[in-house]
């Protein structure tokens, strides 16, 4: 596994790949690897004879007063996990290769931005598009594989490659859990072992609007309150979000009668988990 | 010639060329071709193999009320201008190739912008990068041609090029004039006869900087001076903005002392007309 720190030698390296007539897959990364970002790179090379995982923990994704500084970084320890898990260049760039001094330039979202994450975090989405955005022109990527885990990202990114007409083909990669239920997220480990239990209400809430929906539920205020319940009865969550959307535009739904997003944001003390399961048309 | 009306078509052809190892320059026009065009149809035929021109007036950078509807057209002309100037492929694609009914995804910048016309047209560049992004994306240019006659546009697309790390090399084409000096526009169609003539005003306040900063003066107020001197010597001028930039940041200068941009626009009667010259350091 090579790992390159410049934007140039990315290029070069991909443009070699694609010249030989190899497929690029793309698995963008903020590094703390773990069995999801995993699970994204088997799909990337499902499709694509070369693999790129890239490592940038993004900046302008981070609103002031976040956890950027905190973000947990590990690089030996994810370098291994992808050279084990047989990628073939790790990209991990500098700030300054990423982010000139008097950089901008971005790329925005006018629409499916605006509610869920979007209006919690006021400009981290513009922060997401203009780094992949970035990334995508660096890398040159035929796939790119993301994680439904951030589903709006997800949705974003599809509709960025969709508008701006990007020649690149994204795939989303399914939801990878802890044995216990809990959603994959470098962000579980800020979690003390109490809260860790706790933070179990996300997955319990989503399970119970799955039954109710399977027994012919359909009222989107019912079953948003079925797991307000859950959320209630916990006493470290506080809730951010807990919407029921259209998969697609991502606005909320009165009545689930096409396919929907249950999307969950809920603060388990400090730390900001995200969970949601899609309910079929 | 071949005239290529969708964006999987067009692509489909640029992946083609690049594949047989010929390099791709790109012209994007709003047509209504003239020879300043077609000198920048010269220098893409200078560096590269192939050479395409796309032809699309794009809705998003007209404001309301600007003349988008009225904005000249005539393709057989332009398509023959293209045919007999070499041009490989005009990429000619409908409204609604471009732009699907919700789109909402821009590209924007948000220093180079803010003046000059970007204050006098707000959200104009948003629509030119958006859909230059589009254009990049789809042509797959290795080289872009942008004309200097608009000034700001060309280095808002340097920049873009810079900051989201565009796999693409922008060349700027130097003015092309009539024999009287005025500077070639599409927009000059719509001058009278007597407004052609009182349209040489600003070749000749660009002249008078030109002489007085070859003279020494390199006070920009007094510069700017001496071309508002010849513009309320216009009857149909009114001046939109005459202002000495910055060449790469476009920051107003109070002194010349660097390489820096004079930068005009002037409404003669209903049509507003750009031009400008650059002042070495």
């Amino acid at each position: 596994m090579r790992v390159i720190p410049t934007a140039d030698a990315m290029r070069a390296w991909s443009l070699l790949e694609k010249r030989e007539g190899r497929r690029v897959g793309f698995v963008p990364t903020m590094g703390y690897l773990h069995e999801g970002h995993l699970s994204l790179v088997r799909l990337a090379r499902q499709r694509c004879e070369s693999v790129v995982v890239s490592l940038f923990v993004n900046p302008t994704q981070f609103l002031p007063g976040e956890d950027f500084a905190a973000y947990p970084r590990n690089f030996g320890r994810d370098r291994d996990m992808c050279r084990d898990a047989g990628v073939d260049v790790l990209f991990h760039p500098a700030a300054d290769e990423m982010y000139a001094a008097d950089h901008s330039v971005i790329v925005d979202e006018q629409r499916l931005s605006a509610g869920l994450c979007g209006a919690s975090r006021p400009g981290h989405f513009r922060g997401v598009l203009t780094v992949v955005a970035k990334l995508f022109h660096i890398v040159l990527p035929d796939v790119a594989v993301f994680g439904q885990k951030d589903a709006q990202q997800a949705r974003l990114i599809q509709r960025m490659v969709r508008d701006l007409q990007f020649p690149v083909e994204i795939l989303v990669g399914p939801i990878v859990r802890e044995a216990d239920g809990l959603a994959m997220s470098s962000r579980n480990k800020y979690l003390s072992p109490a809260e860790r239990r706790e933070a179990l209400c996300l997955r319990r809430a989503l399970d119970r609007v799955e039954a109710l929906f399977a027994a012919g539920e359909r009222d989107a205020a019912r079953l948003r309150a079925a797991m307000m319940e859950i959320f209630d009865g916990t006493p470290s969550a506080r809730v951010d979000y807990a919407a029921i959307v259209d998969d697609t535009t991502l606005e909320p739904l009165a009545e689930v009668n096409r396919r929907a997003l249950v999307a969950l944001a809920v603060r388990i003390g400090t730390t900001r988990l995200l969970d949601n399961t899609v309910l079929p048309a």
